[in-house]
């Protein structure tokens, strides 16, 4: 099968850089006729592409080069079910959660049966837990690392404002954090519920947390009652000490990454209420239907995936900067950052080897408008160019002090500022010139509510999937990761052996870093 | 006065490159004596640089550049109070409120005096507000933006285990986030301090978060007892409302993202005691005392600023992924990004106009393990190259369950999969395939105390001083936040006004997004 590079538009792309190169983004932002063709509405989102260094030239050979690659009929393939992720030999259906009632997606009927369950599932534990006992849950402590934590965290974030009332606090654990344990501790056992989340119930450090949590909580009178596990793997987890009913099921062909609309979300489900959540799948589900059935031109996570593709391949620009403006949105970067970098952060080609392009660049960032007083020096008057990327907030009912209003003119400001620039100074004062001319995109949420939330990271989600279809790319592995995972345990099993032989294994550099280790911790 | 691409040296650098680069990083580590020549101790640090593609020659090179671009003069204008800062016409001494009393360095004595006074001032604050009086205080409010902030909320952190009993709760404030005001208005003003800290007293953010707490707190006697006002505007300050006796003075001479060592560290020396924090100074000063007083070819700072420099204009590497390995250390990645990037990402060069090199490129990360479950994947299968800097604790004596060893196996790992890679599968798997030959930094911390997190950031600090007076960059102006401030500015005080005639004046995809927003907000 040929792959991007092997079509004549990939040659006209390439000569088109250049064209559009001599164009100052300045300039390109005075035509009025820029807003019909650059800016993109759909019922929950507005996104604006016209600060970018594009013309409809580029939109056009990009297009055609996602026909001759195939996008449409894979696209097909990804929603009907088909083993789309290549080398583990499974579909990826985490869309169908959220868009299993949609009769236009061709799911198959089993799929839809599973999905179905999945949510009723959650609702039964739901109600288990909050509604017929009328107990009072003060506390969720969560373990979970990777694609188990990110999404709810993210999520837990970002629905604050739809919390119920008295919503229990959730204790979010990853990574080792020795105090977080002294919070564990203060703990009332009775009023708290756990989580151990990982789809193959073999994570190094999710278990351990679930060791620890044992230990704390080691004499409080039938505490396993409140203990649930997340897993695919669930003869795992009643070896683990899970009673059969706390176990929920989490199907196979969700990856980690995309798992936020299953039953990983149950912390934060306890928070807000099942019907909040419905709200977020529903607004996810409005972006399956857009993505599924809307043309190549006219389809808005194409078109981000077809723009990132002529920044990488085109300009060279090998990061974005993701800036959200809102608290709500704090932890998006993060989350784009998994979803993206761990999706196409590859380089084995389906079909071809090793790929002679370039796949996923760096996301990056941190919230605005912190980021104003950090890093956007760098973006506003450095070396290299880096696109950034604006997430707002159009209309927030829930903010006080015209906290929203502030944070939209910074955004607005930012995004305005690395287009044009300004040659204040010029003369006299070099150092206060903006050369201008740098890419910034921005993307709104109408309002701020759970079906934007849910319609934003479905967006993230097929753009995602459209930049690896593009490139030949099985976005739904995770192969990098488990050369780290093996020689840590290798590492972590030798360190509790009584002789050091064991270190002569490594290269030199390795060696002298394990043996200044050991020397401190005899 | 020539810059570093006018010397011979910057050729010969650029004809080493592929040389360098045909040597396998993995090849490169099979040397014992790699250790000798690529890996540096303090007494509070070990750095190790082996896992890089650079031999001695190159640094050889890059030394010669260092004399050639009169480096060491210039770090003698730095220590002895020259206007280094010829942008704004001031020196940048922030080194001197740890080191004042080091004869050895060429501080001017009114400049000793003014360190010493200001370590004076924050005890006699702490004092006054922790001990003479036997009072409680439960909880600090810190509002701050930029370099006003991300000193003491990476250092709150850092200094857990250190904190007194019953230290008091620190709530940090930058951005707008509308639902920390009902944590704010939960608080009891009795027992707590508000802190305002602005070095010119002007962030909008900062007032504005002055003007919530009042209205919170207006009714509460006596309130402006508890408010301290941290800047070097004090007049601005008692206009504000603050009691003169509550302004705590900040030298001109620190730049607000080097303020961590002045009085902007209040909240946390409240949390320590002031004798932690004296431990934190010291590990800076021993720095101090490395960088000023050590040679060239031994010199740490200034190696990894060459290897730094190696990296963006030999090899077009354009960010460099910062991994801290431990949870005190989990801002770190934040702190230096402010640092370096704030500090040059410029293009401005002060003998010869726009810069025709690299300057500072794009510092991003997140902490370890929940790194290694997100953006790992690209740095060990991606297409780009980027530089990882490990950052872990050699002996941590206050971590429990094996934590810091599961951290430092893990980090070792990734470090050693990096740089090694793996053939495994290599025929029926090539998605298994790990290229390897990336380079990967190692930096540990002898032992987890105050005065290592000190000389830590003294390291990262003088580091940044030291590429920016390699490339001629005045890393201690920000002229770059100054359009984005004034276009918000603007577009705020417009927001306001009855009709929208005045978004006309704007480019056309701009008066698109504020008719957008006004739209909805009307």
């Amino acid at each position: 099968m040929p792959v991007i590079t092997d079509f004549p538009e990939w040659e006209e792309l390439k000569k088109h850089v250049p064209v559009v190169s001599k164009n100052n983004i300045n300039k390109l932002i005075q035509d009025p006729d820029r807003i019909n063709k650059f800016v993109f509405k759909t019922e929950r989102l507005l996104f604006d592409i016209t600060k970018n260094k594009i013309d409809s030239t580029a939109l056009d050979i990009l297009f055609r080069l996602a026909e001759k690659t195939g996008f449409n009929q894979k696209k097909q393939d990804f929603f009907s079910g088909k083993p789309v992720n290549t080398t583990e030999n499974r579909p990826a259906l985490h869309h169908a959660l959220r868009s299993y009632e949609n009769k236009t997606l061709p799911y198959p009927e089993n799929i839809r049966a599973e999905a179905r369950q999945s949510l009723a599932s959650i609702e039964t534990i739901y109600n288990r837990f909050c509604s017929t006992d009328n107990k009072k849950i003060t506390d969720v402590i969560f373990a979970g690392i990777g694609g188990s934590i990110t999404g709810p965290k993210f999520l837990s974030n970002a629905l604050k404002p739809f919390f119920k009332e008295n919503a229990p606090a959730v204790h979010f654990l990853s990574s080792p954090v020795t105090d977080v344990k002294s919070i564990i501790e203060n703990l009332d056992p009775k009023t708290t519920i756990v989580i151990i989340a990982s789809k193959s119930f073999s994570s190094v450090e999710t278990i351990k947390w679930w060791s620890v949590i044992q230990n704390i909580f080691v004499n409080a009178p039938d505490f396993q009652k409140h203990c649930l596990a997340i897993t695919a793997a669930p003869q795992k987890a009643i070896d683990a000490g899970f009673p059969e009913e706390n176990i929920v099921h989490f199907p196979t062909w969700t990856g980690g990454r995309y798992s936020i609309w299953s039953a990983i979300s149950l912390p934060v489900i306890f928070q807000t209420g099942p019907e909040v959540f419905h709200k977020f799948l529903n607004g996810a589900a409005e972006m399956d239907h857009h993505f599924f059935t809307t043309e190549t031109s006219k389809n808005i996570p194409l078109i981000f995936a077809l723009l990132d593709i002529w920044h990488s391949n085109g300009f060279e620009y090998s990061t974005r900067a993701l800036l959200p403006y809102h608290p709500g949105l704090s932890l998006l970067t993060e989350y784009v950052q998994q979803l993206e970098m761990e999706s196409n952060g590859k380089s084995f080609v389906i079909e071809n080897g090793i790929a002679n392009y370039k796949t996923s660049g760096i996301v990056w960032g941190l919230p605005g408008t912190d980021c104003q007083h950090s890093f956007m020096q760098l973006l506003h008057q450095g070396t290299g160019i880096h696109p950034a990327e604006f997430v707002g907030i159009l209309k927030d009912s829930f903010n006080s002090d015209h906290f929203n209003e502030m944070l939209v003119a910074n955004m607005i400001a930012q995004s305005t500022g690395l287009a044009c620039g300004s040659e204040t100074g010029d003369a006299d004062e070099p150092y206060r010139r903006f050369p201008g001319d740098r890419p910034a995109t921005v993307i709104f949420l109408k309002e701020y509510t759970p079906e934007a939330i849910g319609s934003l990271l479905a967006f993230y989600e097929h753009r995602t999937f459209a930049e690896g279809a593009m490139l030949s790319i099985n976005s739904f592995d995770q192969w990098g990761v488990e050369l780290g995972k093996q020689l840590a345990v290798n590492i972590l099993d030798n360190l509790n052996t009584s002789n050091n032989d064991w270190i002569k294994s490594y290269d030199k550099s390795t060696q002298n870093l394990l043996q200044e280790f050991t020397r401190k911790n005899r």
